[in-house]
């Protein structure tokens, strides 16, 4: 099981430890995706190589191919992937909305046909312990209802409670040794999501997530949810902001509260050919890189910039088409991110978090757009 | 320049050293294919890792993409590609004759619409030399006529009499620095291909290449050929069998007294999901994998199988359409290619080749074949 450790805060961000049998992730932390049990483009070393500590896998499609059962013969996902570190898992629900076909939700869990070969396949709150207790994650989490942005009111509320009595349902299913997060709902209604937060604060999991953000809702409208909820979230586990976000809404979560975060952004961007930098977002496919000798960041230490390889080169391969730019660029931005947490980490624990997200916010939304010359 | 170095030779195959201004190579050497300046999916850490020390890339795809003048300005193919190490670079015949679209040879070189935007072109042996020289490469190949596996004779012979013609046109536009090698053309006629090597021998050429092998005939006429021509190719200089092969072609290449080799065959096959294993061929998807938890070959020092990455996981990879194995079968597999030339070289020191040959081809003859069940 995790336990939580909180090292220092500054106003209302929190600098800590998630200690898990996987080693320790200092937070905040962003987990890379692993959708398939693989960083897209990336090695594990690779990975850890960035300084992501825990990564978050996905229930759904492991459950599909190649199986949980499998998995758990060959060892579990810490095997199966060669990822020492920690592990969270999903419970599957969102992709069983969202990807598969034909779904149908029920209060006993969603019935739905494989995105892969059509089978009916069904995911109750105990099929997704079941399967995350076989892939056999440090974190799982709680099987939901994540209704989109624009749901009317009657909708996020009964999706509130839904998810109410699918974590009741969790817990009574929640394998020993798995840590098992309750996920808060609400959209951007603040007093609802109060309301579930101390709603789901009350059973004993090891931690509390925020599910239904970043579905659709303009960015401002999140943001301005989060620094009224994330605070309030019991202090004594850690907190997760699900599938968020840009670096922007990293500071913002940060400040908000937040410990933990994912997002495909860094990763799917880097595949579109986008790399973060300290100094702006970077297309590399821009005619303007056709000549330019720097690398992506002189003050980045992924392996291409250390390397030296310039974005002259990783233009050309990216217009090419070859594939070794991809897990570059997915490398840069993955390195961006972890550094971003760890400064924040630096920050809050010299209590002065707020100055730096200032200074990194202001230079994060005046990032030079180069998506659109060249 | 370069200068080659004999070191021992056990019957007609050779131990020695290229050396060039980018190091030393020792040989036999299968030089890796960087086709746009970048062997496909790996970075130039991970060729050099494997153990090759010569990439070969392609002056017709780099001069269409991202062109010559413009890699020149760059800091030509070494600083451009980050790789340290030697660099050979092909004529770009082959590809303005195979890819290109409506192309014309005439005498003076050959004429086509690019394969990429179809602007007219047109490559000329001093054209071909002064591309080669703006790219940088340590060893330039002479523009040569390469004629089908199954062509008739007069038109071998015809191909064979302009390549000397080119050879001579070549040799005079061959700019300071850069080292060039002849090509010795006549398809599996014996006799053809001694003239034209005695008649290439007597030019100043830095090495003499085998071109027009591979290309459609059956691989035992290829090495019936080669065992009568190879060794009779000038020994002061370093021979180099062009686009060749599977790891048997090599075998029969080296005891036939080759020393250098290129093909597509471990990079490209590892994209279609075939590993090269000292225990036969495997062919990842294959169900029999789908439970195996052993590395790809637990005598292999890749990084896929020194890192522990599990056959199933491999072809869960595999499967999911994760790039992440492409890599890493590519790797794996020129790792096998580099020891291949290292166990090679080490038994003509030893004065044992033929015996290491015989008991390797009987091996990689009889591999099992996974592509058929499963």
């Amino acid at each position: 099981m995790i336990r939580y450790r909180l090292e220092a805060s500054s106003d209302n961000a929190r600098a800590g430890h998630i200690v898990t049998d996987h080693g320790e992730v200092p937070t905040p932390a962003f987990m890379p995706v692993g959708t398939q049990a693989s960083v897209k483009a990336l090695s594990s070393e690779e990975v850890a190589a960035t300084g992501a500590r825990m990564q978050i896998m996905n229930t759904y499609h492991l459950w599909l191919r190649p199986g949980a059962e499998r998995i758990a013969e060959l060892g579990g996902l810490h095997a199966f992937a060669r990822w020492p570190h920690a592990i969270a898992t999903d419970s599957g629900g969102f992709q069983a909305f969202s990807l598969a076909e034909r779904t149908k939700m029920t209060e006993d869990g969603f019935e739905f046909a494989s995105h892969l070969d059509g089978k009916r396949m069904k995911l109750t709150p105990e099929d997704a312990m079941r399967i995350q207790g076989l892939l056999g994650s440090d974190i799982a989490m709680q099987l939901d209802v994540c209704p989109p942005g624009n749901a009317a009111h009657a909708d996020v509320l009964a999706a509130v409670e839904r998810t109410t009595r699918w974590a009741e349902r969790c817990l009574k299913a929640q394998g020993p040794g798995q840590s098992l997060f309750g996920i808060v709902q609400g959209g951007t209604n603040v007093e609802l999501r109060l309301s579930h937060a101390e709603t789901l604060g009350k059973l004993p999991f090891q931690g509390l997530a925020l599910g239904g953000f970043s579905v659709g809702e303009p960015a401002e409208q999140m943001h301005r949810a989060l620094v009224q909820i994330a605070h309030r979230l019991d202090d004594a586990r850690p907190r997760y902001l699900m599938g968020v976000g840009s670096p922007e809404d990293l500071l913002i979560g940060v400040g908000a509260g937040i410990d933990l975060f994912d997002c495909v952004m860094p990763t799917r961007n880097a595949r579109n050919g986008q790399a973060f930098t300290w100094a702006g977002k970077l297309t590399i496919k821009n005619a303007r890189y056709r000549d330019d000798p720097l690398p992506l960041d002189p003050d980045c230490s992924c392996s291409a910039c250390r390397g030296g390889y310039s974005r002259a080169y990783l233009r050309h391969l990216f217009v090419a088409g070859e594939i070794l730019v991809l897990r570059m660029l997915s490398e840069h931005n993955l390195a961006l991110y972890a550094r971003l947490m760890r400064e924040a980490r630096a920050a809050i624990v010299a209590n002065t978090f707020a100055n730096f997200a200032a200074e990194r916010l202001a230079v994060f939304r005046n990032l030079p757009d180069t998506t659109e010359s060249g």
